[in-house]
């Protein structure tokens, strides 16, 4: 049986960087594997330079942050190796009251959120004015990835670096060559990277980022008047043999995110600890515990591989469909597609602006683009071009995974929880999310066929174990829904597996408790056909509706509101997102936000008691 | 008395480009004067590049646009020229179902929508990729502008366009110097752009864009395997002698928006028309017509004037308030408070999301900063900067000015009309619009002192005659408004000068009617206050809301769930813009969208006779 290895607080010392970090790298290790997700392979290629800045550079006064965000399990293991975190918390990786999946200024040593791509030099910039303006010491630095280049806000923030003349800035681009998919000089080569950021006029420096010597060096011989760039040379996945760049004959890199299996977990951390017991000249004293086990989950239903399959079955058909990707070709489910039409598959990179504006390109030229991202960055980093294309009235499908509150471990940047809001009004586009496999296929098919203007097709990526069925002769119409419970006591509106889940287990609870619900399922997140909803709720003296999503723009605002102006005034109650979600496991996550079956139960019959 | 001058098309030939520009700078700048705004200075320093690819490099599978699009009415003068655009068009300029501020696919020879910056080269790799997909012929040339490089998508849309190898491509850069305020290279130097450009891994190259020599011979060396950049030396305001360059002595570029009055109108024609007829060596034979008279208002407030000195007194007594601009210092107000405090003013260049991200460093280490651009920019290009910040909980004033659908001659990319929607569920973020310039002032002192949270305060920057007085006790407190008009048959929410001074006209008539309406200023965009809402609508039969925005997100949607949820069920009806907005004069626009005083009646008494 594998038992988590990890090294206690009293074995960290200051003396040596190297040790240092070999040791934090085995408590990164565990703590992702403890966590059941993480990032190791960019930890790792950070771990060498975020430990000698904090054993040698920083004083008091300065900052660092990672604007790229996902390595922050390695700073966490670096905070706790110093005594700035409490050490505990590092078993607490991705729960909710531990350590955020992505950087958050709640956590002791976080300067500020970081986790979508591309803001942190802007944000550097920032403080070190504020330190002009307030006569205050303190220098920033900063930690970008190489694929977070491709962002257009890294270079935007060039520019005015050097008008500003703002010299208390230092970025170091953690340059291991791999985004989170595939070698960055695949997807968008960098070219002759020192010259392209000199002739912004920062000044550049380069060297070896796993040694120590060389960091000492170059940072030595930094100039105090200008911004500088260091150039890290890194190795993704440093430390571990087999993490360690891409597999030969692989394509993509397979530790970008996610937990290693226990056997893998096992030989990572021999290796960790041989490498950490060499630099010390002697035996590590580690402590160990248990491998948490995992709920397995009964038959569920996996939204983003059936979108896989039922986008490859259109693209069949539809020769004018292609398919753009922001560098999540395996997150998106896109990998099917681009194996079988190279040719209509265009990875855009992490450039979500730039795709949204090429596929508006591509759709005024006659086809009909499939555009792909996170629903949380495909959602708000493009709006404005979304809202171009949306002005030049052609068809274009836009497609979020990783939609809604859960998973809940990434953190408040991936949890999209307001994209409805900032797309609903967008002319001509129409959002629909899915609540199981059987309607993604047909949401696809009706964004292909059925849609006469554009789509936002909203994905929940975890699998949920549905207790629901649709009605055998259900269809997708237009702003109409169906009821997945009966029941005349109230009606819940709801849409998408996590939500529809949750209020089917309430629904019968509360069934047992006398109050008969009609849990409905309206995939239409910004259109209802009014008398689809008159007949929805006649006879029914309690609308609810339950937002995977802040309530503020959900779904629930709009049946609401339309209900009203329809005349079918009910008593009505929104349930919803309706503060900054927590990080943590999806159950607890849930819960928190009283959005859990059981808090469902007691709202609602507290709502109707008190009425 | 002055006239309008312009060039019949019967003058045109194709066989001198130095003349057919000339002539076109002629009906150029007079449709301009004529229209009463628009961009001459970008117009101009374009119109020799735009002129010579039309007569000599354009073959019909190729496609034109400008990225930058406020340089439109030199383009249209072009296609005028041509015959490719009925050659009247040119004289409805900013008109209703005339030609519109920014290039709009609607007009004949227009293949995509611009106005927002940045967006070009990603929409011309889309254009170039669907050619080689549907084996098309045709290259795809791009215009930009120079400030235009400031905007991160530029650089975002680079890198792809190599590793993909769209080599179908042309970029030309009007590089005149100049951005909407000032020097380009006072707010982010471009430095070795040749370079720059060229380490992104693109063939540059560079001529006088004035000369059309030079513009053959470096057309005719570019490779044709590779996308191509020229950057072609201008001169803002080409061709009228005191409308090029920014005048000796002075700041900030004059020309830029903007028609002149009736004597800078006369002598720049004269310079015009002097210098076509000294290239035709003759006499031109000009049309000639009246300039179109413009209303007088009455006593009007002007919202942007009162935010400047609002904000300038808040400034001296709130040490830590900076104001951050994006290249839009004029237009936002923001000349005093720059003059004043230097030190605490930040002109960040045309690059709202690396601002709204300062922003967010700024308020990380104790600044309270005050961020500028048009309401259209502001709410959506830096949408997830917006979120992220939020998610930091610090504090951060946000202001839109150019709100809503008028003025209605720039075009949908200006009309500011899905803003509310766009960023009301961002947590902790308050909606507000101030409806005179007194409630401007209530407006600043309350962001600065009485919110706890971010603040997007939204201004309208048209002048408007507005009829109503708030009562003389009226303070700002969250979610609660004041009735401007006693009725008790109706209320008529709404917000701002532009659509509360309808609905006061509108109250009037509809009383002479018989109907009584009780027009509500509530100037908060996504809050409402329980009671004061019970309250307004105590013994109302109707409640109409009314949008200076898309229905869809926008306050009424709000207003009619929160009524729901509260019990205070209503007839129901909200009135707003519902399609994407006409380009054209403000009466024209609000009449079209059936928003100005006199539909509104009309739509009120259809509501509440056939209920």
């Amino acid at each position: 049986m594998t038992t988590l290895r990890w090294v206690p607080l009293s074995a960290f010392s200051r003396s040596n960087p190297a040790l240092f970090a070999a040791l934090c790298r085995i408590n990164t290790l565990t703590a992702i594997k403890r966590a059941g997700s993480g990032h190791i392979g960019t930890s790792f290629s950070s771990m060498d330079i975020v430990a000698w800045l904090h054993l040698r550079v920083l004083r008091p006064d300065d900052v660092y942050f990672s604007s790229k965000g996902h390595d922050v399990p390695a700073l966490y293991s670096i905070l706790a190796a110093l005594g700035r975190l409490p050490f505990e918390k590092l078993h607490e990786l991705r729960r909710l009251g531990g350590l955020p999946g992505h950087p958050d200024v709640g956590t002791p040593g976080i300067p500020t959120n970081t986790g979508s791509l591309g803001m942190g030099i802007s944000k550097a910039k920032g403080m070190a004015i504020a330190n002009r303006l307030q006569r205050r010491a303190g220098h920033v630095y900063v930690l970008t990835g190489d694929g977070e280049l491709q962002e257009g806000q890294f270079w935007e923030s060039l520019h005015s670096a050097v008008n500003q003349k703002i010299a208390g800035i230092t970025v170091i681009v953690d340059h291991n060559k791999i985004q989170s998919d595939t070698w960055v000089q695949d997807v968008a080569h960098l070219g002759d990277l020192d010259r392209k950021l000199e002739s912004f006029g920062w000044h550049v420096a380069r060297c070896n980022g796993h040694d120590f010597d060389a960091l000492a060096h170059t940072f030595a011989s930094l100039p105090a008047d200008r911004p500088r760039i260091v150039i890290a040379d890194t190795i993704k996945g440093r430390g571990v043999s087999f993490m360690e760049q891409i597999a030969p004959g692989e394509k993509l890199y397979r530790f970008h995110s996610g937990a290693p299996d226990d056997e893998t977990y096992a030989r990572a951390a021999d290796e960790l600890v041989a490498n950490a017991e060499r630099l010390l000249g002697g035996k590590l004293a580690l402590e160990t515990g248990p491998v948490p086990e995992k709920k397995r989950a009964p038959a569920v239903e996996r939204l983003v591989p059936a979108y896989s399959k039922a986008l490859l079955r259109a693209a069949e058909v539809e020769p004018k469909l292609v398919v753009l990707d922001a560098d999540l070709v395996l997150d998106c489910g896109l990998i099917p597609f681009a194996e079988k039409f190279p040719d209509r598959f265009i990875e855009c990179g992490i450039a979500e602006q730039d795709m949204v504006s090429q596929a508006g390109g591509l759709a005024l030229r006659g086809m009909l683009p499939f555009v792909h991202s996170f629903a949380c960055f495909l959602s708000s980093r493009p709006n404005e071009q979304i809202y171009n294309n949306a002005t030049e009235r052609t068809k274009i499908v836009y497609v979020g995974s990783l939609a809604g509150l859960l998973p809940g471990g990434p953190g408040h940047s991936h949890q999209c929880v307001r994209d409805i809001s900032s797309l609903a009004a967008v002319p001509g586009l129409t959002l629909l999310e899915p609540s199981c496999e059987r309607e993604v296929d047909l949401a696809v098919d009706w964004a292909v066929q059925g849609a006469s203007g554009s789509v936002y097709l909203r994905l929940v990526s975890i699998p949920v174990p549905v207790p629901y069925r649709l009605p055998d002769d259900y269809r997708l119409t237009e702003g109409r829904g169906a009821a997945l419970t009966e029941g005349s006591d109230a009606a819940l509106v709801s849409y998408g597996p996590v939500m529809l889940t949750q209020a089917w287990h309430a629904a019968q609870e509360l069934a047992s408790k006398g109050l008969r619900v009609r849990v409905v399922n309206l995939p239409w997140l910004n259109r209802v056909d009014p008398a689809w909803l008159a007949g929805t709720l006649a006879g029914v003296p309690w609308l609810f509706t339950l937002d995977n999503h802040y309530v503020a723009g959900g779904q629930g605002e709009m049946l609401l509101a339309a209900a009203a102006e329809l005349g079918l005034a009910k008593r009505a109650l929104r349930l919803g997102v309706d503060r900054i979600p927590e990080s943590g496991g999806n159950d607890e996550i849930l819960g928190a936000h009283e959005l859990d079956a059981g808090s469902l139960v007691r709202r609602i019959l507290s709502a109707t008691r008190s009425a």
